[in-house]
């Protein structure tokens, strides 16, 4: 077959190109051969698919507990049916507990009981409702009963379609209200035969109670995982990440080496924080349903982890400038920059250990009595750095005064900096500063927090072993 | 009533101050005024939600508009079940059509089309597998039965659940796994009667059928509304909405007065473009599901624009920095201001020039030859801007000739500008290049999509109307 598919045929052509020609091969053969090349790609595109399949898993062993735990959970209410035959035929009411099931079981607890409740209040009002105008719709005799009923479930759906439009409506209730048309228009239509109408509800209402209770005990009693302990998780990482970005950063634009590879990664790490806003506000959402888990209570301030979030975006943003300022270093001035290497690594170190303490305090849910001299420290490293700014004129532009004699050109060559060199540094420094005085809004946020979910204080012993050093300069 | 309420008894204590007394009242009037409180309440709350509702209402009545086509939709489904009534009893397969449209009806029709079609695929590849399972189960006998359908159900639905983390998965087949794993379930559980089975699959797929044309057919006939539309000005309002941020704030920074109120809004424009990262990927996926519709072919390069909108982003980065620069500008120093106002303006208008033209090209789908002219004037501009900064250290820091014997510091103490006054105006002058660089990836990503959408060319005598002062320099 090889033989066959290597050979090729060559003619010279009147202009002197050669051209292939294909053998001649049977229709059987050549359509082996696009069967086999048929085949071949796709057990590359199944294969590729099952190693991404894999790395998914392997990096995130909870994803592979969540499928198994839907497996779980529909084998159970499969089985329920299988033994006790309760149902009598197609569509009975065996299927309202599969497919809350199939429907409601979400990743996350909060995301199950957000839609396990939306869909139980959805069911409930809607089935109340539908019977409510059925009776009056009974009542006015046959020829205005299908008017009222289908009047009334114009406007009804209509409106509620609307209010999905509405944020806040959108954001608690929108599953809720799909469900609430689902019924009504279901009873409604079903309402043509009242006597069964309760009986369906009863039911309805009992088999989608099944299912969604077996969709919340399998959520929270087999490996739960909480929307807010992943939102929780989500800012501290990204906290822990800002830091480390903004210190490569720096250290990045100060280093003498060309080699700019190394550090890249750590270095974009801000990217996650600029990028994570819409699953933030999904997860803070769906954390509003959980009730109290681990260190959280119910009705954790959940809220306040997207303000901290927005001001983390905002600093993300001057890093992202601060990047292209590195792409410029090797413009820079050199002596500018030795003169400011050490305050300004001043400010990120003091800036990024502020990072770190509110990453820190977030994941022991203490409230550290460092971060006063951390900021105290903070702000000196920005006062000392905007008074060197105030100095460097004269450094940079004026002569010592026993040269005040030399032609200036002469003298001041050696010290003169054209503009264009010392941007990158003056760009770099003052987005520095400017990280560090937005970085104020993230430690407001955190406060914020720590009061509303009453972080504790750190026990006594643990302050004075964190700031002995500090209070010994101080004492000193 | 109003006598009793406003009535107040006052007693001075002993300490001198004084202290209101309730009036003694019955049981029954305190119980009337925290009811009529309550009603109170109640009746701001839905004012204000009324309020609110009537504000999206005006604002955008094209969602008023999806709100009647569903409740069209709705009444047509169930009418169609009045008039003829197909179903017998509850659960009928009446259902399946209300349930679809509900289900399936979205706001676009790309998201309509993308749910209809999953909603298909997903029950027809389900249905095939469960009938086909069943019947190698029915063979093995009925001990065995029950538990080879088990373990299918817990294999099946896991590793379906599982892909739907795969993202490629999610973005486009997200919905029709689940229906994928409802179907299975359903089908598996309802064959303990084999006979019902086929007949209830033919059932399902005809109102299943049924429902999603109805919600294709009305959602592309009556007023459609696009994803990729959508998607369309959304990317060219953001890319004005960027033109319009960039102008204000360099306008700002070199202006004098202190009033910042007015354009304030303009200025933070923005910030829309930061946000609308998640709706683009949304509107993206589903504009991927849409016929060709108004200028669009079916299979118009979405996935460009999204490119388009990541560089817009990044550049809004540098834009929401230069805003920092803005609150610092009293500490700039005058002159170097007023040295760089011109060129920098120069820089930011030709940079805005070229966004206003790219969004111009979007709208009307066509490619301008502007284009290469204003990138030139662009790359001009920068070039005059670094020239200049280049040649202002001389201003800044180096005596004229004629004044070379007179002492340094008393004679530069007029020019001489320190540091701290610098930065301002150099770090916004090299945010205004970063900025004019980084639109390059805009340009970049509107010439692939005009590439790939083919883009036609712009009719000669616009170009000559156009360009008519652009020539004329030229020839002079």
């Amino acid at each position: 077959m090889n033989a066959i598919n290597n050979a090729e045929w060559r003619i010279r052509m009147a202009d002197g190109s050669s051209e292939n020609l294909a053998p001649e091969s049977s229709l059987v053969t050549r359509m082996y051969l696009s069967f086999e090349r048929f085949l071949k790609n796709l057990i590359l595109i199944v294969m590729r698919f099952l190693e991404k399949s894999w790395n998914i898993g392997k990096n995130e062993p909870r994803k592979v507990i969540h499928c198994l735990k839907v497996g779980i959970a529909l084998c159970v209410v499969s089985l329920f049916y299988y033994m006790r035959p309760l149902y009598n035929g197609v569509g009975g009411t065996a299927m309202w507990a599969v497919m809350t099931v199939v429907v409601v079981f979400e990743y996350t607890v909060g995301a199950t009981l957000y839609k396990c409740l939306n869909r139980a209040t959805g069911t409930f009002c809607a089935g109340f409702l539908a019977i409510g105008i059925h009776w009056i719709a009974n009542q006015s005799g046959k020829r205005f009963e299908p008017i009222i009923m289908g009047v009334s479930i114009f406007i009804l759906a209509s409106a509620a379609t609307f209010t999905r439009f509405i944020p806040a409506v959108k954001a608690r209730y929108d599953y809720g209200t799909m469900i609430f048309i689902l019924t009504f228009t279901l009873v409604s239509i079903s309402g043509y035969r009242v006597a069964n109408l309760l009986n369906m509800a009863h039911e309805r209402v009992s088999t989608i109670i099944i299912g969604a209770s077996l969709c919340v005990i399998t959520s929270i009693l087999i490996f739960p995982i909480w929307a807010g302990e992943e939102l929780h998780k989500l800012v501290i990482s990204n906290l822990e990440k800002l830091a480390e970005s903004l210190d490569c950063c720096v250290a990045e634009f100060f280093s003498d080496s060309e080699d700019t590879t190394t550090n890249t990664k750590k270095m974009l790490a801000f990217k996650c924080v600029l990028n994570s806003k819409a699953s933030e506000e999904t997860m803070a959402n769906f954390a509003r349903w959980e009730p109290a888990h681990g260190l959280f209570n119910f009705q954790h301030p959940w809220g306040k982890y997207l303000k901290i979030s927005a001001s983390m975006r905002s600093c993300a943003c001057c890093i992202e400038a601060l990047t292209s300022c590195i792409n410029q270093k090797d413009q820079a001035s050199e002596l500018l920059k030795n003169e400011l290497t050490n305050t300004c690594q001043q400010v990120s170190s003091s800036t990024s250990e502020i990072l770190k303490e509110l990453a820190l305090n977030m994941k022991t849910m203490r409230k550290s009595s460092r971060m006063d001299i951390l900021l105290q420290e903070k702000s000196n490293a920005i006062q000392e750095l905007e008074t060197l700014m105030e100095q460097l004129s004269g450094l940079l532009f004026i002569q010592p005064k026993n040269d005040q004699e030399k032609p200036v050109i002469r003298t001041s060559s050696t010290n003169v900096i054209p503009l264009v060199e010392i941007i990158p540094t003056a760009t770099f420094a003052s987005l520095v500063i400017e990280i560090a005085t937005r970085i104020e809004g993230v430690v407001d946020g955190v406060e914020e927090l720590s009061k509303l979910a009453k972080f504790k204080l750190e026990d006594a012993d643990m302050i004075i072993k964190q700031n002995k050093p500090v209070i010994k300069n101080i004492i000193n």
